[in-house]
């Protein structure tokens, strides 16, 4: 059911056909990009360039101008100012159900811009069109491989499906989200970038996210909110529909605020405000992309954490041991003592030279008896005086396989588990990854991305 | 010139020869592992495994025990509690001027082991020999190749010689620590651990690096400070030399006070005390290892900072651009407006689309055309209104080499500049690194250690 109030994306999301007005035959021109990225991903709709100087771009047949019988429902234009005004208008002549304005030179740069975009906007809610952008890189939806945009993240990347979703007005910021989520192993279901905003913003993004039923995590970046109300009912929404809201928003400073500006003509506004607004949506926010992909890997790691915030902490450095501890503390986790029975297993378990205790360091015996980590690791992840293990390892590639083989042992006991592993060899970072455990290099970050999800959990 | 107040720890890290009593013929034992390491980085002193049970070790002549006539200055006790007392005494007897006591099990275990100690350290002050230890990894000069060490940590690095030392309780910090200098590119002076600080303490490591000659640049990880008057002048001592010195404090909650206790037996003591100190030391305090070495390798980078504070931001994200803003205007690094002359330069450079401001945003424009980017860089290398440039990429590998030649470009100019790249491509890493140009992938921390190293330069 959608949100009242908004128009749906689904036009623009679920499109059946995709016309690429201004296709260029170089798939590394911004008019090439989607028609390369629509067939190598494999787009389960009818792909349309439109180009009146050629016949075929790269290798499908391509029209002179669209019109009505073409039956489109989005159009991507790509051509720049002022070519792409007369674009637009002749996309809604043809019966375009939604239109991507990928061209920049409007509101963010001078008032002529802005006169010309409020046209834009106007035209197509006259026309009972959705208008995405100006200045935008377009929509992703990776579970029907539509790839509307001209991003340079696809290049390099592909395109897993998931439950992820992104949305904001930089492209660029959405890319670089990409590449993050990708790398971190988390998949994709829709990608939104909204740019100038001349008609679609962020609240009708996330009021169609709040309703998709292939998202349930979603990842924000906001310069401004140009419709409040519209943006709290949609995060409601999303709230009542179990899903979870990540979200930076920049333009804290008064630099930040005239960069933002320039960026997309947004109006940043009062930070504190701001602030409330995503407070009283339940909205998580964050500082950076780095940060947003650390909370989601948690959100979504199997066994979901709890709300509870014992740890049981096992390293192979007693300094480390502590810095947690100090980490810990910072955000409001404890590293609380273990049960008289716990101890009682651990004492047998450890070294006689190493107080026992939580967080409890192996040392380095564990070289040369890896079969300790196993054994303190199954006895934590029984316990009842912890509700999430986070475990710390530094180098030991010597040791590699054995470590692994006491996480994967204890996988399957239900208990959350959090690695930080400083200098992990590269071939144990994707082994770790392969088990579907979380998986840090540094301590502070961890304890506050567990943290921040286990609040949301 | 020495720290007046303490014993140099010359004969340690200065040492010609060095003994290995419990010497080990399995390179990876505890035993074994400084014998492999000082043959294969090269010492350049003697190497005298002891062990009664062998002639030889790793194709070395082996002693059962250590007399006068061997002439040893340092020796190395790789044996458990509680030969490793006995092997104390011998050494010492031996007229050994330095032993370094990797054993645990003493102070920080229980009140016997707390005695134990006590002991070793009275019979060391009455030979006049330095202890280090016990629980401790030992050290490192990696001009001389000594590693009297079992850090796990050389397994798979180098050992790169420079002007970066390590100081701390910690060895597994300090191993952590090495890895992550080494792959920053840094060349490593000295690393000293002192664990349980029988005698030297961390006050006495820093008055050593402190006069010594190649050490340009200290990180220390602090548990406690046991002799505060000494660290203080050693402290005032690096500074009077033009040293840098970066210090991680742990302990600074109940909890994590607890953990350094059980680690080396140290009492933290209450934070702000510590705080108050290292503040008057000309201390900066980073919270994390990765911090540290960020700061470091701006604070060693080429050109060096000045302590101005105005960043000419280079992006090809507006998205980014603002969020640099805002870390900057965090960290108190500004983003001015640039001079008219400027300005004016810059507008004829990049397209009519864009507004003309710092930051500056490139946008993806630079993709059909990376001659921007070297125009835009050179106009700020020469502009008097910017004494940092900072430069954001992302992605873009289908750029890159233009991109690096760019940056390239710029360098001879002489002004600093810091790249942060999201998602860079892995052979473009290791081209900036080879450039000399500090690299980051994340935008606060680039920030934030901008900020530090420039209030240190």
């Amino acid at each position: 059911m959608a949100v009242p109030g908004t128009d749906s994306l689904a036009p623009l999301l679920e499109a059946g056909s995709v016309a690429i007005v201004g296709a260029s035959a170089d798939p590394l021109k911004i008019g090439g990009r989607p028609v390369e990225y629509l067939r190598r991903f494999g787009y389960r709709g009818r792909i349309v360039p439109v180009n009146p100087n050629r016949n075929e771009v790269q290798g499908i047949p391509c029209l002179p101008r669209l019109t009505r019988a073409d039956a489109i429902d989005v159009a991507i234009i790509a051509a720049p100012v002022p070519g792409a005004n007369e674009a637009v208008h002749q996309c809604l002549e043809a019966g375009c159900k939604a239109i991507i304005l990928f061209s920049a030179g409007y509101a963010e740069l001078d008032q002529a811009g802005a006169h010309s975009q409020r046209a834009l906007a106007s035209a197509a809610a006259a026309a009972g069109a959705v208008l995405l952008g100006p200045n935008c890189l377009g929509v992703i939806n990776a579970h029907t491989r539509l790839v509307a945009s001209f991003t340079t993240a696809l290049e390099s990347i592909e395109l897993p499906c998931g439950s992820f979703s992104y949305l904001g007005q930089s492209g660029a910021l959405g890319a670089y989200w990409m590449e993050k989520a990708v790398s971190a192993g988390l998949g994709i279901s829709k990608w939104i970038t909204t740019g100038n905003e001349a008609q679609v913003t962020v609240a009708e993004a996330l009021a169609y996210l709040a309703v998709d039923p292939q998202t349930r995590l979603i990842g924000a970046y906001i310069e401004d909110i140009k419709r409040p109300e519209l943006f709290r009912r949609a995060a409601q929404a999303a709230q009542a529909a179990g899903k979870t809201i990540l979200a930076i928003k920049s333009g804290r400073s008064a630099t930040g605020q005239r960069a933002v500006c320039a960026h997309t003509g947004a109006q940043a506004g009062d930070d504190a405000t701001y602030q409330s607004l995503l407070r009283d949506c339940g909205i998580a926010r964050v500082a950076t992309l780095t940060e947003m992909i650390d909370v989601a890997r948690l959100v979504l790691s199997e066994p979901p954490l709890s709300k509870s915030r014992r740890l049981g902490v096992v390293t192979v450095s007693g300094g480390a041991g502590a810095l947690i501890c100090d980490a810990a503390d910072d955000v409001g986790l404890s590293v609380p003592e273990l049960s008289a029975a716990d101890m009682t297993r651990l004492s047998e378990i450890l070294p006689k030279f190493v107080r026992c205790q939580n967080p409890i360091d192996v040392t380095g015996a564990v070289v040369s008896d890896t079969s300790l980590m196993t054994s303190v690791l199954e006895t934590l992840a029984k316990s009842g005086s912890c509700d999430v293990i986070v475990l710390f390892l530094g180098l030991m590639g010597s040791i590699k396989e054995q470590l692994l083989a006491a996480v994967a042992h204890v996988r399957p006991l239900g208990k959350p588990l959090v690695l930080i592993w400083m200098g992990a060899p590269p071939d144990a970072r994707r082994a770790v990854q392969a088990l579907g455990v979380p998986l840090f290099d540094e301590i502070p970050p961890a304890l506050a991305s567990l943290a921040k999800a286990g609040l949301l959990a």
